[in-house]
């Protein structure tokens, strides 16, 4: 039967609500799809249900399309699992965890891994079992430092997660691949565009794995494409390098006074303006070496002081050195990184912030673990040996000049930690790199043995032999694919919702006091809903036109039928909320054009 | 398509799991229905979660079809709300609770009173916004102190909610009547027996009630029911009392000595051998007054003795002084009731174990809260005034005789501490009591204002006037309806699942080697999904038809097509799992008679 608007449970706001920062965060509030229950935390109102319940549908019917076998987990585990991976440790504060009244340490699971790992184990024992392709469309849990834009960052959400138990490599590519596809159409059928980026594989381990962004200038993740087809989350970007230089010809490194230099801009200019003489030449701030000390804590609550150098010229990216820093650091799980305090800085002997560098003789370093300091020394894989550099000397006022790589320091390791920039050439050779926004929508990984190493899934290959299974994991985040379809489809006056997850395909809006309008909207109503067409009734007696159109507008059913004025004529109107296109038909043709309206998505 | 053996993700199990101790629990174990994660919390394999959904279904078509509107809350809440109803502090030990990173409290709701009602208040302020009937179908926690019998008694489990709001008294009792009638048809579609009976409101508050029970051997409920309609959890029966009696005439109370009488059954033996001449008649056990100590521990932590005393041929049931002791004593919440320990008697001044009476002086009372004791006493119902009894002297070996209530003794108040037995009388004197166990499988609740009088939910009335919602909350057991219907409907084979609930309509078993038979097998199963039945289809190559058949019985698909010997004269084999019936038909009507056996039901 059709909903109403008469007893529909919904109250359109008129107002923003005020912690609500993105459109499609105030707009799922003001119509009356979720209401906030606590900081990222929601309840889902009828209308946010349907629409959810269309894009789990969505998710569903292509995991079963490709042989996906549908489970259901708790949310509530125990610690055991986790700790065998490592990742109840790893995860920090990032995940909710209890005890039980017998003081038992479970989690609310932020992703089921272990789990899938040890139920395959619990029921398969060989390689004939294998493949295997399970998925959950399930309420995690993470207990996210800054929840925010109302669904896409959230605490308590939805997702569907998939998992491949394969007996080979090739097994798992193939899974992989299956998995991938059926993404695409996913996201095709819910009508929102992504596009599927190289990914860095994080907290979840494993080899390959891809993530799909839809484009959006609110999203939290920065990705790059190429004219020639590359395409990778900023950071998965691995930095084109310039060759090794020879630097037998080099002239010797040499310390000049650069007062009140505490920048780049300000040692750029000053060296141009009275050091180029004696140099020889003007500097620019792409051969200057910018350095940061960064306080990186490890899940275990150890804290270490990391250098970083990078050209001058560059912008830091956290997030690309927060991807990159625990594996160059073997550190499992989530680090967290600050710049370290001026107390933290004040115990390093020596180092004078604004004027750090190398040194200037590699044999007696200033960084790197084995050198006076201690301190790790990871520079941007720009400095390849033989490039020029200035630095800072480690004394107030003063610069190395003619710093060469491999000839006057080394480092312990390179690492990503630049921001990549408009212009730069794609790690491939595919052209000039463009970057974007984006919200991430689903990830997919190659896993690889990791899980069943650490839990021990093995089955008997063809000649009785345990073989460790190899298993890749498939995610995507309904809870926030809603939020992303309400953003991209979305106006000044309120949502657009696409036809396939629209909580119903028309809204009959029935406007006037005549008795005659309100019996032709509810046998409408009835004719529609015999068509299949799912129909919201805006049956309000005293509301007026005003009122019901905007929230209509608001709402965001792709296609409004108006019963009004036009009845003298014999007509109604059908409106298309996304393009605005009115049209007056023939009420006996309705239905009809309704019908096909709808039909086509 | 049909699922195939080959490929389902199932592993029957020859063998009973070690830690399942009832018959539902261990066949849902064997057949690859469900898998334990932790104690009390489970895994939903493919076939489990098939008919999860269906029941899930059954639910909410039942709840829609009475205008409910679903919506869906989160699992993880803030304290606040429970905190304002006093129900954060009530559940004790009884629920999950935990703090975020911020280390504010949260806690996994057991249930949504409180935010049902909160959004109600944020979204509605009019009169003419009711009558209004919410659900949602959502995971629940409860950290039960003993799981058991696998989904019967979990931690984690999955409940269907409803709340309603009206504005007076009429339009409560009117959606209590429309939820009542949807549970007794929903039950009737699951094909489960119930009885609904009267019940205590326990937690919840409010004031009429009523449970849904599946009788069952193995439930934890216990009710009566009487040939004249009564029916009643006994937690909820009131005792029928004999009418006050005159006692002037009474002869005085007389202490005599009882050497060794420490029983109810040592005392009437000694005084009908030794002191029936003295007291010119025999005693019988109904006679006598058995005294018992309870430590009463409230959610704040605190202690009291409580003493009940009652009729000694009567047993004591713990269960029914739990459902009304907090209401007697005025404790919200859930008490922790254990008998008395020997050292907290010991520290009751003059109480002398196995001869503890309420002494012969109504103004120098032994028990009371104005006694020399000070302790809370609390006597059977059938203690009216003018009763005799035989009880205690508070000296060891020593009992009083010829006590008469009110003219002896009194007490604080009464309380329904004893079990009902068969044959007790109704209350509403329709005839003798039959006593039952069943498990509660829906429970109905006439909430009153309770909370939203905690939570300031108000609306407006026709005169303008705020006034507080009148509330009711109305679950179902979803897992538990999957452990009830396994209970109910399985024999020592395996599961029989009844049609509407089934994970599938028909299992197909291909027995034999020849190709013909698969052929034919699969072709079956292809025309049987083209009508629209599911379909479940061994397709296992080298599996003998020995296991064939038994993991057909244990996974217990109510129809069963052989597709095997009988193929070389044209036939197949039809069997009803339940019945165990079988009728061989030719291959050509095949179709046409599992399609009428499955719309049997």
């Amino acid at each position: 039967m059709a909903d109403r608007l008469s007893t529909l449970f919904v109250r359109t706001l008129r107002e923003d609500p005020h912690d609500a920062d993105v459109a499609s965060h105030k707009l799922l509030i003001r119509a009356g799809y979720i209401r906030r229950a606590a900081p990222g935390i929601y309840s889902w109102l009828p209308l946010g249900l349907k629409v959810l319940g269309k894009v789990e549908q969505i998710v569903r019917e292509e995991m079963n399309a490709i042989g996906g076998q549908e489970v259901h987990f708790p949310a509530l585990l125990p610690k055991e699992p986790y700790e065998a991976t490592g990742r109840w440790e790893e995860y920090g504060e990032g995940i909710f965890r209890l005890q039980d009244r017998k003081e038992a340490d479970y989690l609310l699971a932020p992703t089921h891994e272990e789990m899938f790992t040890l139920l395959v184990k619990d029921l398969y024992s060989s390689y004939k079992d294998l493949p295997l392709m399970l998925y959950q469309i399930q309420t995690k849990y993470r207990d996210e430092a800054r929840p925010r834009a109302g669904l896409l960052r959230v605490r308590e959400f939805i997702m569907k997660d998939a998992y491949s138990f394969n007996i080979d490599d090739e097994g798992l590519e193939e899974a992989y691949q299956a998995q991938r596809a059926a993404y695409l159409k996913i996201f095709e059928r819910l009508g929102l565009e992504v596009v599927p980026v190289q990914a860095t594989a994080g907290a979840m381990g494993g080899s390959k794995s891809e993530e799909f962004l839809n484009p959006c200038d609110i999203g939290e993740d920065t990705f790059v494409v190429s004219p020639g087809g590359f395409a990778a989350n900023v950071e998965a970007v691995a930095t084109v390098v310039p060759p090794a230089q020879p630097y037998d010809d080099a002239p010797a490194p040499v310390e000049l006074a650069t007062p009140g230099t505490k920048t780049i801009g300000l040692l750029v200019d000053y060296t141009n303006e009275h050091l180029s003489a004696e140099l020889g030449r003007k500097i620019d701030p792409a051969e200057t070496l910018k350095h940061l000390v960064l306080s990186v804590t490890a899940p275990t609550g150890e804290t270490e002081l990391v250098v970083l150098a990078l050209p001058g010229d560059r912008d830091v990216d956290m997030k690309r050195i927060e991807a990159n820093l625990g594996t160059i650091m073997d550190i499992p799980g989530e680090l967290i990184i600050e710049p370290a305090t001026d107390e933290q800085l004040a115990k390093v002997p020596g180092l004078v912030p604004g004027f750090m560098g190398p040194g200037t003789d590699k044999n007696a370093p200033f960084f790197g673990l084995e050198s006076s300091t201690g301190l790790r020394y990871l520079v941007d894989p720009r400095v390849v040996p033989g490039s020029r550099w200035v630095a800072g000397a480690n004394k107030a006022d003063t610069h190395v000049y003619n710093l060469v790589a491999e000839r006057d320091f080394t480092f312990d390791d390179t690492i990503e930690c630049t921001a990549v920039r408009d212009g730069d050439p794609a790690p491939d050779g595919s052209g000039p790199l463009t970057t974007r926004r984006g919200i991430e929508m689903g990830h997919i990984f190659q896993l690889g043995r990791k899980y069943a190493e650490a839990l021990d899934l093995k089955v008997l290959d063809q000649n009785g032999k345990a073989t460790v299974v190899t298993m890749g994991s498939y995610g995507v985040g309904v809870t926030r694919a809603v939020a992303a379809l309400a953003q991209a489809n979305h106006d000044d006056k309120g949502l657009c919702w696409p036809q396939a997850v629209a909580p119903y395909n028309v809204h009959v809006v029935a406007t006037g006091k005549g008795e005659e309008v309100f019996d032709t909207a509810e046998q409408l109503t009835n004719e529609l809903e015999a068509a299949g067409i799912e129909v919201l009734y805006d049956d309000r007696k005293k509301v007026s036109p005003g009122v019901k159109f905007s929230d209509a507008e608001l709402i965001g059913v792709p296609v409004i039928l108006v019963v009004g004025r036009g009845l003298a004529n014999g007509e109604v109107e059908i409106k298309n909320r996304a393009t605005g296109e009115a049209v007056n038909v023939p009420v006996a043709e309705a239905v009809a054009s309704v019908t096909e309206l709808v039909n086509q998505g």
